[in-house]
This record gives C-alpha cells, structure tokens and sequence, in this order.
C-alpha cells in the first residue's frame, strides 16, 4: 500500500541534506520567522531571512531553495518576493510559495495570484481553504482568517487543474496531505493533529518542503517526502509532550532526531 | 470572598470560545507574536495577525475582537491600527488596547492616547505605570521601558478616573489584577508571580481578554475572567516548570489544558 | 590556566546585573526578538525593543547599553540604528554590534561597516566568518548567510588588527570564543555546540555581552564574563535536553538559575 521506493527518497533526501547544508532563503511571516529558522536548522538545513530588497537577489544567488510566505505581508515585502523569486528563476533555484490566508482577504488572494504569476513557482503549499481561493479566484471560498474552512477532498480536483494551470506542484496538508503535479497525486499518511494546534506548523511544512527542493529535482517526490519526514516528526513529538507548549520543543527535536533508517520503515506514502 | 457567579462566569466564556472559536485579529508587536498565536490557540481562538493597510479593514471585519498593541509601533502600523479601530468601531467588534512602554516615550504615550482617543476601545490592559501614564500625561510617571515601576493599587483611584473618562474597561495586572469600568471594581487572585519572568505574558493576557470579549458581551466581567482563567494557568505552569524558559511551554499546555470544571472550582476574582 | 579573577569579575557581574536590573536597548532581528528579550530577562536585565525613528533617541536615553543587530536590517531600521547609536554615544552608554550575515551581501557588510564608522562601538561580536569580512572588507571571505564558514583562529589576528583600527572590542565566537580590544586576548572556553544547534544563540550572546556591559566598564572583561557565563548557561541546559527544541527552554531555565557562586566554580576563562 506504501510506497516502499518513496519511503527511501525521503531517507535519501535526508540524508544529502545533512551532508550539503543547503542554504534556504526565507522571505516569510513574522510569527513563524524563529520556529521556522529552528525547524530548518533541525531538519539540516542552513536558514537565512533576509527582505530587504538591497539584498535579497544576492542572498538568493548562494541559496539551495527561496521560501515565500505571504503571513504577514506589506507591499514592499511583496515587492522583495518578486526581486527575489524572478532571481532565483534566471539561476535556476526552486521556489515555494506557502499562500497563507489566501481566500482571507483580496490583497492576499491577488498577492498570492500575482506571485504564481510572475515567478516560476515549483510548489505552492497550503491548507485546502488556501488552494480553494486559488483555483477559483471568485470570493465564494472565504476563509477565515488563516485556518482552514475546507477539507483537502473538496480540493483534490481543484488542485489538479491548478497544478497543471500553473504547471506547478500544489500541496494540501491536512490530516492526509495531498500532493500533485497536475498528473500524479500522492498522499501522505503521516502527521499527528496536535500539529493543528501549534501556530507556524503549515509555514514550516513549506520550508521543509523547500530545503528537500534543494537536494531532490523532482518537486512532488521532494514534497511528499518533506511533508512525511516532518509527519513522522509530529508522530514522536506528539507521544513526547502535554499539550501544544511542549509539543514545539518536542517537535524540533524530533526534526533533529529524525534519521535515514527511521524515515525508510515508518515513511508513508501513497502514490 | 470569591464571586462563584463569576467563577461560572469564567467557565461559560471558556465553554462559549471553544465552541465559537472566534477569529482574533491582532495588530500586535514584533517580540510576542508567535507567544500570542500560540497562546490564542491554547485557549480555544483563532488567532490572525495582519496589519497591512491594504487588509485590515477586510480581515477585521471576520473578528470577534480587534487586539491593538503599540509594543514596536512605527508610523504606519499606527494608521493600520487606526483603520482597523475605526471598521471595528463601525461593525460593532470589541477592541482591546496594550499601551506596551506608555510612559518610556513620548511617541509611545501619545499614540496610546491617539488610539484611545480616536477608537472608542471596549478595553485597555497595562501594567500599573502604563496605565498612570495615560492618566496623568505629564511625564511624571517615567517608566522604565516595558516594566512596571508602580504598584496596582497606587494606580487604582487614577485607573477608576480615567475608565470613565474614556467610558471604557481599564485592567491592570500585577500580583493581583484590577479592573474597573469607572464604576465596578474587581480583584482577581489567580496568577504566580514567574508570569513576570516571561517576556510577552501581558501582552498575551491582552489577547485573551479579546478572546472573552468576543463571547461576552460585559467587558468587565470578560476581562476579570479571561485574566483569572489566565493566572490559574500560570499557577498549573510555574508547578510545571524549573524557570522561565520551561515555564513559557508550560503555561501554554496550561492554558490548552483548561476546562470549565477546573475554572468554577478555581477561579479567584473579588468583586 | 583559567583566570580567578575573571570568575570572579564574572560573579561579581552577575550580581551586580541583578541589583541593578539595567534597561537593555535592543534594535534587533525579527528571529530573534522574542529569545533576546528572555534570555536578558532571564540574565537579569530589562529588555526593551523599539527601533521606532521617533522614539529611539528617548529610549536609549534610559538604556544602560544599546544592542545593535543587523540580521533583518532594512534601510529605514540602518537610521533608526545609527540614531540611537549617535545618542548612546553622546550620553556615554555603552554600544555592541552584531554583524549578522556580514560577508553573505554587499548590504550587509557595507551597513556593519558604515555603523563600525559613524557609532563609536565599544564592541563587535560575530562569527569568524562575519569578523573576517568586516577586516578585509573585500568579497574574498564570502559568507553563506549567517553561519561561519572560518576558524577562530583563522580570524585572530585579522580581529586583533580590527579591534586596533577600530578602537573596539572584538568578540569572536565559536566552540572557543576569542575576544581582544587590540591589545590582551582572552580566551573563553564555557559553552557547548548544541548552541550552534538553534537560532539566535549568536545574537542572544551578544544582548548578553550589553547586559554586562551596563554594569562593567571594562569591555574586554564584560565581554568575556558574559559569554562565559553564557557558556556555562548552555553546557547546563545541555544536559537538560533531548535535542535543539528542548534546549532552548533548558537554556533560559539555565541562565535564571546562574548564580555568583556557580560562576565562581565553574568560569573558564584563558588570559
């Protein structure tokens, strides 16, 4: 049922990324901007935020991956997203877009759209609410706030047409996350639902999307096997704490905990 | 001693906030906001920070409570917060005000007062130099950055004074909190002195009293069971916890961890 | 081998950092704003955050050191900095610099080297990478984003040389930190590398070296008591912890459980 083959390209995965130590450029919300930096650097990754529009086209040069996260956005971030993404396109540098609250308000949804639009994104990740919003760019799929008002079935063949539309890879996370390049779809089966109940979980699922983009060309393997390796994370860190407090710190270790053979026995995922 | 009306008061709020799970918009500053989210979730709500000019009027038109926090306040978060007051105002959606540093500066006290004096504000929490602060105006009442040099009860005469001077709910949290909407006066015990090791916990105690405010419409009783609900998990984390940093996961599995038995048993609020 | 005097300059720092509780000025990065803020709590210092042009220059007014950190720099924050530096230096109150990611872009180099030219700085403290970059100015020591990419040593005499030309005290961290004002060169060997392990813990060393400044007029042995202490600080937490998540707690917990005693026995530092 599991996929035996994507369970060893996430082991793979982790491993290359502990020996490259990709830089990942992060433009991204500032509630999540410390959990995401510690969720990188536990997976194996090397973060780095940086917006100034002075700067980000030569940060992006030395990065593996561009995160874009539009959590907190303001115009100028946005403009620093587009200097930023159309850089890392000349160069060839994968981007992940995370669209959060897209569907939440105009300027996000447009925001969201104008990335998609401008930038050669390779994945965009979000909850099914999120990609909803941009399927249908209509405001029928209001969202409320940042959380998700949908499930990720409802979004399954919206998604596909908009993978294909977009010629990118979408994620939906939800208790099974949902993973298709416009052709496959692949399901990922781990996770915990305590992960709903720490803010960031679905910003840092994007980075760690991205820092598995810097080591593996195949952007919907990478992203399966991202989101399964952070599941399986949110697995033992749930067994490890009370409640959502000590369920972050839990979490980052469980990140940094992870290795090859673990990921390769409980890694699951559906193609 | 203790009001059990308000100690059902407490329970039902929590009960209502958990079934409603109403969006909080916060416009908050830079150092809590990850600590508020998570702490806004723990409770029961759903958090969302935004302070975009271009958004803040549609996202605070989903909310149950607008939270303002001046704690690193620049010129143009001030117009957002601003704007988003005002659309508040309009749709008749409560606003909780955190005037962080009123008193340190004088940009900080004059946009507490701009606030207060342009938004009609259902609730402003401080500590009690902040609070003097806006109540005297003159600068006579320095604080110490973000610290309280005051007691609570040397503020209390100046706080009843200035709640109805601006018609609005006036809490101020030390070892015992105060609340009084000009005419009322409550007490509230619960609390443990390691909140005031933890950066942010009154910044947090401001987004739980919109969290309550969004469920009940009686600020001043909102706001004394929010803060007593808040210090009983304070009181379960310091249990739980050997210092600051593991009281900080602590409190938040504390407040997740809630429920209305635990709050009609223990709730301590003097009326 | 390791200096008594300095273990007890260290306690004596600690204890007098606790009495006196100085306001601690932090213009500082999103990332690490909300770790920054508690682990000066947890040193013993009041924190405060405000980069606001319009309030700068009042607020470090109160400050007993002004903490400068450019890992999320824009252009806008650059004059809030080099205002409030001025004013620092004015009214006689000690200023640090963190050249977070200097070498990594043209921006950030170019803004640690123009605040190192405008700002009398009583000291840098950086990784060897950011220190060599500040030294040689050119692009040969190219950083990759924020992490080092060079030896301690390797920096040492381009730090001795530095702290000469600039008439400063340079701190070079990494699992031996080096610290010279152009003259002496103390060695420090408290610490441990799961620091390495989480974000922040450079820029967190750096508050901390201001906390001690606040209370010690001596910059070379303020600085070096200061990261020892933070050393020992995180060679307890260390042995608290299951990985980087839990660490970082356990480091907080640490820091507030210091006392002069502890530093007294256990300060490592080479003269």
């Amino acid at each position: 049922m599991f996929s035996d083959e994507l369970a060893t390209k996430a082991a793979n995965n982790l491993t290359a990324l502990r020996i490259r130590k990709p830089l990942i450029h992060n433009i991204t919300n500032f509630v999540v901007m410390n959990f995401t930096a510690n969720a990188l650097l536990a997976f194996g990754a090397s973060p780095v935020m940086a917006h100034a529009p002075e700067e980000v086209e030569e940060m992006v040069a030395f990065a593996g991956a561009l995160v874009l996260n539009i959590g907190t956005l303001t115009r100028t971030w946005v403009e620093s997203m587009l200097k930023a993404g159309r850089k890392a396109n000349e160069l060839g540098i994968p981007v992940v877009l995370d669209p959060v609250g897209a569907g939440a308000t105009t300027f996000r949804t447009g925001t969201a759209m104008r990335l998609a639009e401008s930038v050669s994104i390779h994945v965009i990740r979000g909850n099914a609410s999120e990609v909803l919003s941009l399927a249908r760019k209509d405001s029928q799929t209001k969202t409320k706030g940042v959380d998700a008002v949908h499930g990720v079935d409802e979004a399954e063949s919206a998604a596909v047409d908009l993978a294909q539309k977009l010629g990118t890879t979408l994620a939906i996370t939800g208790p099974v996350d949902l993973v298709t390049d416009g052709k496959s779809v692949l399901r990922v089966f781990n996770g915990h639902e305590r992960m709903g109940s720490v803010t960031g979980t679905g910003c840092v699922a994007t980075a760690l999307i991205g820092a598995f983009l810097a080591v593996d060309g195949n952007s919907l393997e990478a992203t399966a096997t991202a989101l399964a390796a952070y599941g399986l994370a949110g697995e033992e860190a749930a067994g490890q704490s009370k409640g959502p407090g000590t369920f972050h710190p839990a979490l980052l270790d469980a990140l940094f905990n992870l290795d090859a053979e673990k990921l390769k026995e409980k890694i699951r995922i559906e193609s």
